[in-house]
């Protein structure tokens, strides 16, 4: 039985000809997973944008990195008809000699809208790579408000430091302040539970095992947000479900009737990316409740299904407005999507047992 | 230049035949990477004591797995002869539809000795299994001694969460607390400095980032010993060096006039595991002043060449005494062996040097 979803008519709200590059000789080839709040009397979007370096002979692929000393984009060159480098993936290339580098580098951006829908989206970034873990660029951030404070989980990305999971903060959207890693590699898609259960911060985690090949969601505590322990596994992954192979927190936690809803994502074997839903005890949110038998977005349209990474529906944030999951989330790793799902609608379709 | 070692004449020092299996039907295959401390009048070592199934035909391996309902160790049988699964490293499988599976289950067991050469072993585990997240074992421990409370830090392993990094404590190493996993998958090797530097406490460990192949030591900060934070890459792997392909801490860190000394270890692409030294800024220990440019210790000896895994020597474990160090380190992943080196013999061939 499928779920019924609203998607905007204006869908994709948010392309990568919106947005204009910020780094010279480079174009924007994607904009996505983005972090969503209300700030004033606006919605707000934390827009990932990925940009890549222009040029380059049809021979050569153009690696743009960081120079955390410098604070400047430099280019390193591959050569395409390397044997030990693999191409296969657009994403990035593997080099047995040299390691993991990412093919676009990424920024944080603002864009701000009255009716969610219609955004500006400004010309600068929020927040840009300084550090040497972010190196090949900053991911997926997701927006906490807590005591009018805003808490900025995002990963960083470096051929050094592998994938890790930092925190930002601001109170106002014009200056921000990092804190520095809050998970080590690889580690990401944390999302910070809105306020404290029981006198501790919560977060979802998506640590990965490389030696183990397990991508599980687990959850961690804390007293600041800036120290972390007690950590969990909380769900992995459902052999024969959509998401098979992967799990990783998606949206901010909100508390229903019946617990915290988690809006995450996951991917299965054949590399495709669907959003769907968990609910977490109220008061143990290590405890797994209930949680998606089917998706309740899958990639379907044509921006979902093709684009410089095809087949991938991937959100960082939803707001929810009387009994409506009004979802922003990332299509084929290209553009930003809307669609509204009536939150009975996805408790219906849950599958409620234990030991999930 | 060779570096002066003296190696027990009894070396080595502990073998798998001293110690009795706790599991029946098992057998003890290694007896290795201990950690150690002063305790009353006496030198005590925490042995990690790998047990393996007896049994099974020549086309089956027995996997020995903790239930955690239960707390029984089951065993899964895989055959020999299933092209899906990879049986080329003795200490491991990997199967491409069940992921990892360890060929031997570890616990950690105590040895008492007056003179820190003989020592008496205890019948029974000191800690075990219990866990979901030390379902193949717990294993690596280290002892930071903090106002006479002694903390463990140890690897715990599972198919189902990969390798994590848990703590215990004790205060007189009859009864102990476990306190859960202080650093998400992948990580091991971690070592809790022995006081708080500037208020705070630190640690160095191993996160594995498995997208980027690194395997760096890192340094992280704490209050309580229980939440982390803060976390930064301390040092990686150096090509055309011993420590090529990963390295971990090894021994708690030890004060001397230049600094923090860190014993650790490092591994070069042929699987070769050296013991060499870092010595680390006294005030801010994410500062590497020097760094041993050949190991302190690597594996020549047949007891070091020969084993389970042969050409390995790690540590997890020294006492420093009237300039001298004292190494208790695992051979082969098989037996405990005994070395003494000059501090200033290790001091004298490092390479000092910023940016390492």
């Amino acid at each position: 039985m499928m779920m019924n979803i609203y998607r905007s008519e204006k869908n994709p709200i948010i392309k990568p000809e919106n947005i204009r590059p910020f780094l010279s000789n480079f174009e924007v080839i994607g904009v996505f997973n983005c972090g969503v709040t209300k700030f004033n009397d606006e919605i707000l979007l934390l827009l990932r944008v990925a940009e890549k370096p222009i040029g380059g002979s049809s021979d050569e692929i153009l690696i743009p990195l960081l120079n955390s000393k410098t604070g400047s984009i430099s280019i390193k060159v591959f050569d395409k008809n390397d044997p030990s480098i693999d191409f296969s993936d657009p994403r990035f290339l593997r080099s047995t000699r040299e390691g993991c580098y990412l093919t676009s580098i990424s920024h944080l951006r603002i864009a701000r809208s009255k009716n969610g829908i219609d955004f500006n989206i400004d010309i600068k970034p929020a927040l840009f790579p300084e550090k040497e873990y972010e190196e090949s660029g900053i991911e997926d951030p997701r927006i906490t408000c807590i005591d009018e404070k805003y808490y900025i989980s995002y990963s960083a990305v470096s051929n050094i430091t592998g994938i890790t999971a930092c925190l930002a903060s601001t109170y106002d959207f014009r200056t921000f302040k990092k804190h520095g890693i809050i998970f080590m590699p690889d580690n990401k898609n944390v999302v910070i539970f809105p306020e404290k259960i029981k006198s501790k911060y919560y977060a979802l985690s998506r640590p990965a095992s490389g030696e183990f090949f397990v991508n599980d969601i687990w959850i961690s505590e804390s007293s600041d947000l800036i120290y972390w322990g007690n950590h969990k596994r909380l769900m992995g992954t459902r052999k024969r479900y959509w998401d098979s192979l992967r799990v990783g927190g998606g949206a901010v936690p909100f508390k229903v009737d019946e617990g915290w809803l988690e809006i995450y994502h996951g991917a299965s074997e054949d590399g495709r990316y669907c959003i769907g839903a968990v609910l977490l005890d109220y008061n143990e949110p290590w405890k797994v409740i209930a949680r998606s038998k089917e998706p309740v977005i899958e990639p379907e349209i044509d921006y979902e299904l093709n684009g410089f990474f095809g087949g991938v529906v991937f959100t960082c944030g939803v707001l929810y407005e009387k009994g409506v999951v009004k979802i922003y989330y990332g299509a084929a790793d290209t553009a930003i999507a809307y669609a509204e799902v009536r939150l009975s609608d996805i408790l219906e379709k849950m599958e409620y047992q234990a030991g999930l």
